[in-house]
């Protein structure tokens, strides 16, 4: 099976915040936003692999800032690692300044796609393979994410994650 | 400030699975599922301190089996720890067997809210108090995904994270 | 076949009025509310008589004062009779007052569902059985509304409606 | 103030059912169908009076027979008749044989709204002028309709309802 | 195949301008006029030929005026010629003056379609009949619009376009 | 006033067809398509110019294939030229074959936005400068399409356009 270089799965999605979008605050509802990012995550998914994906599960969603009515928001989704059957898939999201066009990171999420069958059963995806800095940054963080979860949900035993040493080190997210 | 207690905070919401919910595989669509709830949980974080809140993260969204259309899904969301400014809110979500009535749990979200003033300050929340035993392990549970959250963002020493000792225990959620 | 109680067939959703559901006058759209209450409404029937239920008639929905942006609406929906491949279903609407969290009631509707079988034929549903003393005086209504609503369409003899008396009496809502 | 004839009040509004439209069985949600029919209901309200109108109640909504997705449904509002700040709007709803584009009356509805000002509260409207001998049925009709729900309401006495008697003769509604 | 008249073709849709549909300047969105305007577009073409149609190509959408927040906006959708299996549709969009009903029209746009068999392969299309002064213009324009649209996509030479000489002449929409 | 690289103005956003996209033959409904289109435009002719920009206009949506459930659509909007206070904007859809990746080009649009000031008058936009090929050619048939469109619409004698003659000849659309 042939591996994916990370950039290849790079997608890309803009919108406006309208109306339709926003709670009482005139801010762009979390729930619209979580929406957004499930859908361009997917296909970021899907890109790695070429097969279906559903979503195992969604972490990290932060919200530094409110993202207000009128804003210009771009959500780009890349896959951060490979592991068996499932993929890590990070969003980050920009808001693009109205006058100058100059772009802040606004919100992350880091979401986990299955790859699946027509009868929905797992099935093996392609090695990620991480070409930029950044890129490697997020591939060695993904395993430490992994071992974790794998701990938190009594999986695996503290003393088998090796790379939980390095947990506490700066994780890549810019 | 009078503390609220956990049950006060309960909130609940139920839905068919409509065919403008499904994916491709006539299941329940991630995105619309994570709107779904952040209204919800939203909700019980207001009764919690009756102000305005807005979503700052979430965190463990697990999609343990998928849901499939016609289902009839239950979202029960509870705050289960408050902080100065923030309220962390669990949100079970229960399918029902169609014949039998039998509930299921599907999926768990944890979300963190903050409480705003009308500029979009953070104001402080009354205290949360856990009166089940269900509710107690949970209360204990959030202070150590405060310290693990505060931690991995580079603001909390790991010796200073006293909890995080018993982060590699079961967190309390069944 | 079993009967079903009518506390067994409460449901409830909770939902914050965002500017998508309000009309010109930032008020609560009333399309917006009978979706809303359609879809409660039918998952109680659905749990009365947990087979596939279709909409019938609705009718007596009232709107006492507008709902404003904002707002927190609960709706409560539970059977108040089933006659034989029927249930009337009473939806009450509460609004929940920001500051204090006190319930006001805003609206109402009854609705009426058929079971029905996989070619959408009708079927027969269980009795229910009403416990409080609303239940009891809204089971009471519900035979008198029948009437009413047979004689209308020409389907019962006025002579015959033995309940109609009873009519201008009081009927059981609050 | 000059009064208004029916037919110049008459709102069509033509959809197709869409996969979007539709519950489990294929067939047009019932909150979907009130949605659109409260929408042209209020524009037939204004085109009466020119005026800012809010729904005040919804009744005798029948579901005659399933609508199909697929199938091009027709909704025709027109003023029935007009009280001192209150209008009566019935709604026909037909769908289009796709063949033979023979039409079949599949539901009706009553909407109840009042004209209000720009702080909410309640202006006179004009008369309704009937003119078809259909809408001087119902034209007539609406006043025992009216008598029906201020009896009910408790705000008139029966045997102050001097055309309750022809209650129970058909309603002129085809 | 018998032939139809262009006023058994005509289809009508009235909405409101609600929050939901506005962009930032508080006016219509153009994306949703665009799609009411193909929904009542295709309702047209599938009364002419009574068969599924899909929408082959739009042209001349023009907004002349911004349609704001609040408005009432009525589509009427007339066939204006066919063609072997196509049908030509315009759509002409009003907006009605809230106190005095007066119409102005602020949009226009023309739709072709092509009728499908149940492969999804085109079949032909019964002849439109124009009947007012105004249906013959457009019927007479549509054929200039036809071989406008062949020459620019190389699939007729200008010299065969006879009718293209009248191309610079008033087209008959008012 | 600075220039725009028609480089800068490149807009992309990737969607999945869903259930609650598709029409009748299981495909995307052309107005959704639309509504699609129109924001990803207005936010190309939005970083032309960084001002608000409003729909003037649409024209040549051609639907070469239609696009079915679960295909994976991407839209790609560039400003091909600015005029004194317009721009106009083309759209390319591909749709992204599942297993391969291949993309086929599946739809175009031209659209026209005016850009606005608070008040919703006309202000002056920036030159646009193409680079490639691509852009060239399509820089030099906006201009004949702008000229086309003025004589049509009778605000330009033909003998004035002088790239009309050059109409004839291929736009410079691959």
């Amino acid at each position: 099976m042939k591996s994916t270089k990370a950039s290849e799965t790079l997608s890309i999605s803009t919108h406006f915040v309208l109306p339709n979008d926003t709670n009482m605050l005139n801010n762009l509802f979390g729930g619209t936003l979580m929406a957004w990012m499930d859908e361009i995550a997917s296909i970021s998914a899907h890109r790695h692999c070429r097969r279906v994906v559903v979503t195992a599960s969604v972490n990290n969603v932060s919200f530094r800032s409110p993202i207000s009515l009128g804003a210009m928001v771009t959500l780009e989704a890349k896959v951060s690692r490979a592991f068996t059957s499932s993929m890590e898939v990070i969003v980050d999201v920009f808001v693009e300044h109205p006058s100058t066009g100059e772009r802040t990171k606004s919100n992350q999420a880091i979401f986990n796609f299955v790859a699946v069958d027509q009868a929905g059963r797992p099935i093996e995806v392609p090695a990620l393979v991480p070409e930029t800095e950044n890129e490697e940054l997020r591939f060695q963080a993904a395993l430490r994410r992994k071992q974790l979860s794998l701990v938190l949900a009594g999986k695996m035993k503290p003393e088998q994650a090796t790379e939980l040493k390095a947990l506490f080190v700066s994780a890549g997210e810019e």
